[in-house]
């Protein structure tokens, strides 16, 4: 059953950040991940015979099961590798990890604490390498998010995005693919707790160029005035589990709960990367509200990654 | 190689415990199960394009296996999740796992601790959910043990099957299905060591209804009076190692020997859903003896579990 | 797409050492190696509907994922098995996994500490078993390491390897390969890590069948003398974590570096079986230097090994 499925060319050869992927490119992941949900069992061929490592130094449900089963839908296979009892390089240096896995595999999905590790594997292999979350960026989740607005919103241009929260890894995705989309993004952390001054500094100067707008704050009452979307996410990652403590006092004030949705415009969506922790970063009726649309995001993981798979290994 | 397979509705949307399943259910799944073992490799468009999710917070060695396998010759695909270093909804909510799994998978088989985590998944997950082991029930197990019996003695309606050990998950699964199938179930148990009273009334009742006898006793001698199979299992379940001195006292009358099963009708079976212990509670002369039957049960766990995904997933 | 593929049949029924193989054997590996590498993607119905267990106590990059991507190029599929936390036979009788296994899968490939194990479930199943590396010897790497020599020399009769370092389970592997082909094989340790006696005993006896010398020495400064190749191994294998400073003192002297592979044949080879380490066993400038061929051995696991599936397995 081969049904053809226009696959254009990007502009990278991996995925490591969104932050270089152009707003073409973006269009490109946009349009084949709505190709691919739209007939999820039919482009079987896409990667008929192609392998991807999946090599995951961090616990993962989502990019785990999505990965492992896009692969499939495409008619590949996945590889995964539990590493979450040592960080790559400790067995063996990235180099020869990278060097071994591009003789056998189409491409690399890795998880890993230090993004050092992803850039080197990217480095030395001659397959894509992409970044399934890193200490510094999460671009599939950033993909998966702003899809799933196209789905909602249909145009992205001029809407507005409120992240509240710790300026973590998603954050970074969000800001970095939210200028290239001319959406305005506002991030709103306690201070102390925002996101990377390099990040936020690179994607001004990129959000000039797309009639985008980037605004950090620490006040979560003014935050959320207006906006289209508010987003958060956990106030510890992975790895800042003896922090948890401290930070449940520091973001307390951060919680998005109904009286800062209501601040948003009517009809605003919540979105979340999960996993969540109601009573803390989100309440339950936010979460499991009308405007809550988290496990759609989750879902379209899924059909952004195989676009990225696609667009990438072919 | 399409070949059609008759496949009937069940009556059920999960399998959590086969006391949710009618006879005519049973006689499904016996039947789909003998059609797949006929023909293992022939079959393979049932479950195409189908995906399942396999998480398991314990050790596995068969019910790991025939599943992963299970799904791949019945042309789909399994994710396997160890989980074993948490337990379902620490990292995240139960509903919510379930509310992300729907959206990529068509299937959960979890192997939990706690039963109510496999409730819950099903309570929030659209769809079809599959008990792996449960702290309560083992239904995956009790229809391999079934079906095999089907396979050795044709009817099974009149029968006597006898267990003798823990009152455990695997005990609670054979009496709901033996009172089902007009099979007499006879459990001897050291005294504190009985079935779930819940379960034995609510069976009780259900075998007045199929013509079927359960008792419960704690004479080992008597046990296997003229029983036409004896079943045990370990004395001490995964989860119990701390308890294994103390219950190897306690259940050393218990052994299932040639003694015992010298009592029981000539030519009776012996059944284990393993591992086993041998010199615990079965000697190595009955456990690989003629009369043992264990790995014929071990290999239908794969035809009845690809009859049970068949017939819910498909 | 199927297109046949010439399987002969080979003299053994398991791979649990190349001791066991025939020149003869060694060459239909050769030879089918050679076809599926020629051709990856083309060879998808020789293991259709076949599966593989894989079932390992030690970590694994190569083994893993060679193994698995292979069973899926042939069209069959694998189920990986973690069992880093206990040895085989610890939760069940090796015997019973045995037992279970080949009820469901048409191979195993095994990784464990004891050869016992792998030996025992061998006995007991009665289908193909291949050794993924056990404390004995690790045929498989031995296996794509004298392929890959095929391809550079073409004709091995009458080469010289020679490997330094530990004489471990791989310099075991490579001794009994060694003598099968006509190699000579000269092994330099320190005194104390030489190979096991009874190998080279066996070895020896081999060697004067086909042409072939099998010398053991202690002077790194002989050990490359003239050599067509030379080969090393970390100085500490798996399992052996707690005596790496101590060998990291014994073995010194035994480190290849460029004046060591100076002194061999000009352009002779520089062979490892990853992981290396660098500064260790082997300088930086060998190891990435023009002369070695690691990354390509690595590679050619996968084909070998399809190889060895494909014979054993069809």
């Amino acid at each position: 059953m081969t049904v053809p499925l226009d696959l254009p060319r990007l502009s990278v050869h991996d995925l490591l950040c969104t932050s270089a992927l152009s707003p073409t490119d973006l269009e490109h992941v946009f349009a084949t991940s709505r190709a691919l949900k739209a007939a999820r069992t039919v482009h079987t061929e896409v990667l008929r015979h192609k392998r991807l490592a999946m090599i995951f130094e961090k616990d993962s449900l989502r990019t785990r099961f999505t990965f492992d089963i896009g692969m499939q839908d495409l008619g590949g296979s996945a590889v995964f590798m539990d590493h979450r009892d040592a960080r790559l390089g400790s067995r063996e240096s990235v180099k020869d990890m990278a060097k071994n896995l591009e003789r056998w595999v189409h491409g690399i999905v890795a998880r890993t604490f230090k993004h050092k590790a992803l850039e080197e594997l990217a480095q030395h292999a001659g397959i894509p390498v992409i970044n399934g979350l890193s200490d510094f960026v999460h671009p599939c989740q950033a993909l998966a998010d702003f899809f799933t607005l196209t789905e909602k919103w249909g145009q992205l241009r001029g809407r507005t995005l409120c992240y509240v929260g710790d300026g973590n890894n998603t954050c970074h995705a969000l800001i970095h693919t939210a200028v290239k989309l001319g959406v305005h993004i506002r991030v709103c952390s306690p201070e102390g707790y925002e996101p990377n001054a390099r990040v936020v500094n690179e994607a001004m100067r990129t959000a000039q160029e797309h009639g985008s707008e980037v605004t950090i704050l620490n006040d979560p009452d003014a935050a959320a005035e207006g906006v289209d979307a508010i987003y958060t996410d956990v106030w510890a990652s992975m790895g800042q589990e003896d922090e948890i403590e401290e930070r449940n006092g520091i973001f307390a004030a951060y919680q998005v709960d109904e009286e800062m949705l209501a601040r948003a415009r009517p009809g605003a969506l919540f979105m979340h990367c999960l996993p969540a922790h109601r009573g803390w970063e989100v309440t339950q009726e936010v979460m499991d509200g009308p405007q809550s649309v988290v496990y759609d995001i989750a879902e379209n993981r899924l059909h952004v990654q195989k676009a990225v798979m696609a667009l990438l290994m072919r």
